[in-house]
């Protein structure tokens, strides 16, 4: 099982005051869902050996980690099955409220849930597939949502160069909910040449982190999103930034795109760049720094900005930075970790690709924890239980 | 897309009498879907070109196939993503009725519907993902119901020999109903060596078409399987055919997992034995012996016989043969084109795996039809339009 979207349970850090909203009460309980993810887990693993009678044999390093790699020869094989979560509430809700589709938004977060995660092994994405479950037939008939759902998932697949191969539309009455749709995408990719593979044997003292800019929330944290909106009397038509970003709504920057960042992770191969390692920020916010299985002190000099919208849902959350930072991207959706010679640029490679990127802070000896000096945080390992 | 779940609009049978109930009947309205996936196979086959910097190509031909496939150089990699349906409404109410789980065999339903469809393209398959959207947390706390699924799952897997390498277990409250769950599998596989590739170019006239035995409805026809027990006083605790299975009910005949076919298709390898084509025979029943895209007539001789709860359920709807054999598999879950000279050895093959299998027929020059002819059924190609 990779772990991104389930969260473990007890890691969420504490509340701040009386009308604070975390990550559980939002509606997810993951102590319910740890059981099983362990017992798949187990099971999953003992069934690596059937790739022997094929002459391969699986990574076994990438056992919990973002995406599931297997020696085939020539080249390591990566996949991954993502799903997007309960974004699309939102969207559908802002279809009614404004009476135009975010389908194309969705679809690109969808693929970017997939991609994402896919590149931080050093893989090439190379094709996905759609899964696109309905409530039922009718969701097909709204012919400006599925359009839009078409349009925006082939416009991703051109930004990161990966051919669609196909999918499934299944119309799922009685167990999707009508009028809604469970979307997920399915990514299959090739590190090649091998020495592109990063999961993690390069990390070391020394190295920098290079963080990504977010667009916003992503798909991960729309549980509280969601949730959050019934504090708000006009709702997802509340202007978050009235001074400096008049008429965007909480609605609209909450459905700002996923980045995809496999055009960053290609463009550094171009550069001759090999990152050490790299963590797709999404469920557990910047906890997910701590995600490389050594034993690490990360430490970040550099914040980057807050995105407007995770600044205003820490607001009405009254969450502190603690909180936020433990479950939100707060302007930082991926993180690269490079040789220190490389760090500079590597973000300038990100940006040429028209994404903000910060040398932000460095890996050192040290025990395990993430200190985010500028903010005064410290998560320690015990804050990150994926494996 | 691979239309296997879902099927064009208007190609449905004739009804029988006034009590008939159709699929289209049975609620799930084709009409609707048909413009998005238009749509979206138009869009997909445009990202084709994005494989050629990677230095690799599609294989055009398995676009409207059951997988699609990549040529990497050494060998092809072949990927899909398959939905399971609605086959676990019947297991729930089963639940319910009979207070043991029955998600054991519902793991293997799920893993069949990609395994046996990616292995028709001639692809091993290597590795599967778990993609399992649970209407909530709550969804994982039924541990013996959480457990049999793992296990059905691992089962599976050992029994195909493939890796599983990990899945996404999501709750997703708003999306998927309270208490059930949307499964789907991902599988990845290789064609290796490239000469295993049957997309259709090796078939012709007088190859000999074999079917392999089903285990019952599969997890296709689902929809009309569960508006038919509104008919049953007992619903699905309604013995289904007391004389000869005495105490086998229409909700335990419904749960007899999918047939995993993967078994036969490299026991053949090992056999030296390469199919010239192979349809896994689901949702358009045994349309689907139609979905080469040449131009053949297929004419078979010998019918299977009828899955007991296959047979009931053609009473209870009041379906003629032309009807049923349109739509459900009765008897027949998979078709292997081969080699007349071989046909026997391959339903040797077949048996040695533990699934039965009869020489049924063979293909012949003429106009694209099938035709069952101890059954006078015929369909021509207007019965089947997949692209």
């Amino acid at each position: 099982m990779q772990p991104q979207n389930t969260p473990v349970a007890g890691t969420t850090g504490t509340t701040g005051g009386s009308g604070s909203l975390s990550y559980e009460q939002a509606g997810v309980n993951y102590d319910l869902i740890d059981p099983l993810k362990i017992a798949a887990q187990r099971a999953a693993a003992a069934t690596a050996g059937h790739l022997a009678p094929h002459g391969f044999s699986e990574v076994a390093a990438s056992r919990g980690e973002s995406a599931y790699v297997v020696d085939v020869g020539p080249f390591y094989l990566a996949s991954i099955v993502e799903c997007l979560g309960t974004k699309t509430l939102v969207a559908d809700e802002m279809a009614r409220l404004t009476g135009k589709s975010w389908y194309d938004r969705i679809a690109q977060d969808t693929l970017a849930m997939a991609i994402n995660d896919l590149i931080t092994v050093g893989a090439t994405p190379l094709l996905v597939q759609a899964y696109w479950a309905a409530g039922g037939s009718d969701w097909f008939g709204d012919t400006q949502r599925a359009q839009a759902l078409v349009a925006g998932w082939k416009a991703a697949c051109d930004r990161c160069g990966v051919a669609w191969g196909g999918g499934e539309t299944p119309a799922l009455a009685g167990i999707v909910e009508a009028g809604r749709i469970d979307l997920a995408a399915g990514c299959t990719g090739l590190v090649n040449p091998k020495e592109r593979l990063s999961l993690g044997d390069k990390l070391g003292p020394g190295d920098a982190i290079v963080l990504l800019a977010s667009s916003g929330i992503h798909a991960n944290g729309l549980s509280l999103a969601r949730k959050l909106v019934e504090r708000l009397p006009q709702g997802y038509l509340t202007e978050i930034d009235p001074a400096n970003h008049p008429g965007l709504t909480y609605g609209e920057a909450l459905l700002a795109p996923t980045v995809l960042y496999s055009p960053v992770t290609e463009a550094l191969w171009q550069a001759g760049i090999t990152p050490h390692y790299c963590a797709n920020i999404t469920g557990h916010g910047w906890r997910k720094l701590l995600r490389h299985p050594g034993r690490f002190t990360y430490r970040i000099g550099t914040v980057p900005p807050v995105t407007p919208v995770l600044k205003f849902i820490q607001t009405l959350a009254g969450q502190d930075n603690n909180e936020s930072y433990s479950t939100l991207n707060m302007g930082a959706g991926f993180a690269i970790f490079v040789a220190a010679d490389q760090a500079e640029q590597t973000a300038a490679v990100a940006r040429a690709q028209g994404i903000d990127a910060w040398v932000a802070g460095r890996v050192e000896e040290g025990p395990k924890r993430l200190l985010i000096e500028p903010l005064g945080i410290e998560y320690g390992a015990e804050d990150l239980q994926l494996r």
